[in-house]
Order: C-alpha cells, then sequence, then structure tokens
C-alpha cells in the first residue's frame, strides 16, 4: 500500500486504442481530505462506452481530458476515511478510474453488499450493464409476452442480461453473438432460445428462421451491418433501441448509417436512443429485483476477469475484439 | 365522353420514372356492374409514395402490377351509378387511378363536399397529404406549445400543412425547401417563422441559427442528407417522424442511411415511421379539424394544378425534382 499506479490518457486514439494512447504512472496513494474517503480498487469495470469518452467533443458526458486518469467504473473497499457517512470496510462502487486507489467526495458512489454477490457481479449485472439491460428493455423496448426479442452482443454484460429479462418476461430471446463458444453460453446457460453466431451464419436467414413472424425488439449493441439485417426482419410496430454501436467506436471512417431504416416507416416502427443515466432515481428498484432473480437462480451472469493493471490496454482491446464473455473487468 | 385514357404501368423503373415506363393507352368508357359505379374523373394526385408502388417487393401496400392502370388518388364526379349507396352527380375521392374514368364498388371511397372546398384540396390539405400532416405530426411528433418544429419538403403537399399546424399549436415552425420562392411561400403565405433554402444556404449553419435551442420535433419528408444534417441538432428527446425519404426513391444505388443515427443515444431521441393508413378511422375527425383552420383562415392551402392527362410522366417528374409548389394534381 505505497504506490498508486494509474493510466492516464496521453493522446486520442486513432482507430483502435493503442497502449501509446496512455500514459502508465507511479506515484504516492493519495490522502483523503476532510470529507473523503479513499479506496482501494478491487475491481475495474471495461466498457464499450469507453471508447467514446476518450474522443474530442460533446457527447452525453465530457470526454476525459488529456493526462487525467482514465474515467472507469470500479469497486473497491473504502481504507481510509474522513467522511462523516462513508465507514473504512464499506464497499462501494463508483467512477474511481484505472487506478489503484482513488480518492472520492462520495458523489456518484453507491454502497455494495459483498455478502449478496461477489463484487465483479457490481460492475456487471448489478451495474450499470444491468441498470442499461433492465431500462433499455422494459422501458424503451416495451416488450409484450410472446414477443421475440432479439439482442446482439448477446453474451456481452449488457445482452446477457436483456435476453434473461426478455424470457422472464415471457418473450422469445434470440441472440447474436460470435462464434460457436459465446452461443453455446448464450442458449446453454443463459436458456435463450436461439442464437445466431454472426461469423459463421447467414444472419438474414437465420433471423428468418428463428423469427418468423418478425422481430418486436431489437436490442442494439452493435450497429453497423447487423443492424441494417435486422431492420430488413422487423415486425409491424416493432421497436428498436439504439444501447451502443461497438462495431463502429473504433471506426476512423464515417460511420456506417443502416441504409434500411425505410423500414421504419414501411413497419410504423421505431429507434430510440437510451443513456442508462437517465432512470439513476430508480436503480434501487432494478437492483432489488435482478437480484431477486439473481438469488433464486432465474438469472444468470458471468464475468471475465482479467488480472494486472498494467494490462488495461490490452484488457480493454479484448471488448473491441469480441474476446470476452460475459462482463469483463480487470483486477488490478 | 367516349374514350377512358389510360397510363399502365409497363415496366419497372430502374432510377428516374421515364414515359417509356408507362403505356398510354385509349379504350371505351367501362361500363358499371351491379353495386357499382362510374367516376368522371376531375383531378389525379401526384404523390411521391407513387414511385415507391412501381417498384417490385414488399412494402406497405403491394406494388402496382405490370399491366395495370397506374395507382393514383383522384377526385371526380359520379356519372352513373347501379350502387344502391353512391348517386349520380355526387364527388368522391378514391384511388380510382391515372385515367379519366374509372369503375367503383365503393371501397375506400369517401364523399366530398365541393362547396366546402374546391375539389383539388381534397387531394392535398382535406386528403392524404393533409391526414399525414395532422396526424404524423400530432401523434407520432407529439410537439409541445414551444417546441422547435422543422419540417422538410416544406412547400410541399404534406409540409405546408405540417408547419401550419406547429404554428396552431403554439410551436416555432422552421421549413426546409428548395430555391427562394419556395422559402418565400413558406415565410410569408404560411407563416412559418424561418425557411432554409438548402440549395443555396448552409444547412447546418442555418438549423444552428434558427434552431438555438436544438430540434424538438423533425418531420422527414425527404431523407439523405438533410437528415443527416437534422441529427446534428437534435434537442434531448427529440422525436423524428420518417413520412418518407423522397432523395432517396430515384436512387439505383443503395439508400444512404443516417450515419449521424448515434445522435439518437447522445440525445435519448427516437426516430419513428408513420403509414397515414393506420389513422384511417379518424380521418373524419381530423378533416373536421383542418376544415376548421381552413374556412377561419388559420390554415393556407396551395395546389400546383397541371393540365392534360397525356403530361402525366413529365408532371409526375417535378415532384422529384422539386418544381411544384404545394400540392401537386393533374387535370385530365
Amino acid at each position: 500500500m505505497n504506490v498508486n499506479r494509474q493510466f492516464r490518457l496521453a493522446r486520442r486514439p486513432q482507430g483502435m486504442v493503442k497502449r501509446e494512447d496512455f500514459a502508465f504512472v507511479r506515484g504516492p496513494v493519495p490522502e483523503p481530505g476532510d470529507g473523503e474517503f479513499l479506496v482501494r480498487i478491487a475491481y475495474i469495470s471495461l466498457d464499450p462506452a469507453m471508447r467514446g469518452w476518450m474522443n474530442e467533443g460533446k457527447s452525453y458526458v465530457p470526454p476525459v481530458g488529456l493526462g487525467e486518469v482514465m474515467r472507469a467504473g470500479a469497486v473497491g473497499e473504502i481504507v481510509k476515511s474522513k467522511h462523516p457517512k462513508f465507514a473504512v470496510g464499506e464497499h462501494v462502487v463508483g467512477l474511481f478510474g484505472v487506478q489503484d486507489y482513488a480518492v472520492s467526495t462520495g458523489k456518484g458512489v453507491t454502497r455494495v453488499d459483498p455478502t449478496l454477490a461477489p463484487l465483479p457481479v457490481y460492475l456487471g449485472t448489478l451495474g450499470m450493464p444491468g441498470m442499461t439491460a433492465y431500462f433499455g428493455l422494459l422501458e424503451v423496448g416495451k416488450p409484450r409476452a410472446g414477443d421475440t426479442v432479439v439482442v446482439s452482443a448477446a453474451a456481452g454484460a449488457v445482452g446477457q442480461v436483456v435476453g434473461q429479462i426478455a424470457r422472464i418476461k415471457g418473450c422469445r430471446a434470440i441472440g447474436i453473438a460470435g462464434g460457436p463458444e459465446k452461443c453455446r453460453y448464450v442458449t446453454d446457460t443463459l436458456g435463450f432460445d436461439a442464437c445466431i453466431d454472426y461469423k459463421h451464419a447467414d444472419v438474414k436467414k437465420a433471423l428468418k428462421q428463428h423469427c418468423p413472424q418478425g422481430i418486436n425488439v431489437y436490442f442494439d449493441n452493435v450497429g453497423g451491418e447487423i443492424l441494417d439485417i435486422v431492420l430488413t426482419q422487423l415486425a409491424m410496430h416493432a421497436r428498436i433501441v439504439i444501447c451502443g454501436a461497438i462495431s463502429q467506436y473504433n471506426a476512423t471512417t464515417a460511420v456506417k448509417g443502416p441504409s434500411n431504416y425505410l423500414s421504419l416507416l414501411v413497419n410504423r416502427a421505431s429507434m430510440t436512443g437510451m443513456v442508462v443515466f437517465d432512470w439513476a432515481d430508480r436503480y434501487a428498484e432494478a437492483t432489488r429485483e435482478l437480484a431477486g432473480w439473481l438469488t433464486s437462480g432465474r438469472l444468470k451472469t458471468r464475468e471475465d476477469i482479467a488480472e494486472g493493471l498494467e494490462q488495461f490496454p490490452e484488457v480493454l482491446l479484448k471488448l473491441f475484439k469480441g474476446e470476452n464473455i460475459g462482463k469483463l473487468v480487470l483486477k488490478p
């Protein structure tokens, strides 16, 4: 407990993120001031959204400044405190960044209970990805029992939860994922009705086969080609939830717009963007319901845990190469 | 009253519609059978949607078959009747096709009152374009007083009504149209707050200027480049109504998808397709309200009347060249 290692943003990446886009620095462990506490980070969340935060320009949050610690969600234990409401030994989640230790005022920080679920789950199914799946599917996608719900990146942190909630709500869940191992996880472990391996199958043909009545809800995490194919298979009044577009985040050319968007017209369908922060006042409600399903075994979750803070750039790349199954986290 | 002239679809157009895509034929005026009546067509509606009806393949209505009379809305007078509910001398609107006379069973036919408004208005502001504007804006766009509503093809049959309804509902209305004459019509006659001439202005800069708080509702009739620019200027929770995409209907290459669609995510915005037929059971309500506004002078309408049935292919092209102001109709 002498050194705090950090990844700081050194330059704005062009295309795929590289190690040289960061500075890996070592410094003293900071001391919390009055009204602050010190967290020893146990797990760091690696999210596709981090790629967007590295870019210049307006988005739903400000970009990470050059020279700043790379922004990341993380979970850890409070090891020092001068804060009246946070005590040493408590476990907390917050935007603590890619480092070993963080000082916090408690703003945006949530207590978590390590006896209810392992700590990494609080970065996944009981964290932002779980909230995103819960509110994106239920509040934006508005599935009805009997609907066919398709989700891309189905073996990822958000996708795995989306399909399982769809099943719990009486829908058919069809995943799209890359490779046979992920697809087996999606059907055999998570219980989706089917999973389409986009690397080896004709996605359009497979969607026709698995969604003979068309797609009622599409929860999109990937954008690009797959979004365009899904648009050709919509049911009337379909709802597309735009949660992300991981296929486009490292693009150095213009984003590929969905050429088949006029299918929205033909099918009186909608495409709606969502950012999970808008439901912050209902996180507690969603957490309770998700935790209940986890406890009862109706909801499965998997975390893909990489080790070694110094590996951060390479581990982050696993996301964009589609190499993780379940929620990707880094144990410093 | 001896000859019925008709335009029949001879082949499926490639790119822009050509005269050779049709057969211009003359035949005897048909006789209505039992339960049918004969309409002498007074005005034929020319609509962007007609281009889509000429294509092979599934859409929201079946395509016009090769050899069939080209589908078109029209208004006319009943000149013979063997129908118990339709009498000679009544005026009716229906899908009577591009011809001088049509036999009808009354299916999909609506009586109109030529003393309330001139007949061409029943193909425009009191017809499908008016219904499209009314339900598309109010039910899909859901404008609130104070919102900024942007509409493309603002001097067209639908656009002219959209912006005026927006104003009636207490919104700011910004049009986009091609050329100074159309823009003057939109601002000076229709009373929009501004109109952007996309042929001569920097549309992005002009939208920034006229929509400093961002765009709350965008009613899109054109697609393509303009849709993509609008996406960069959305307000939070903006609603985009996808009514049409006239810029793309004659494209021989793939439709240009909106590259900036991830703005939907950042702004928690939606893009929803609409087809007016879904509100058929409420046309009477909309017609009453629109007619009321017309009578009181709050709603202006303009029809662009071309003459000569034999000119049909060239007149239709005026739509795609953006040469009409107001609702384009053909007087046979």
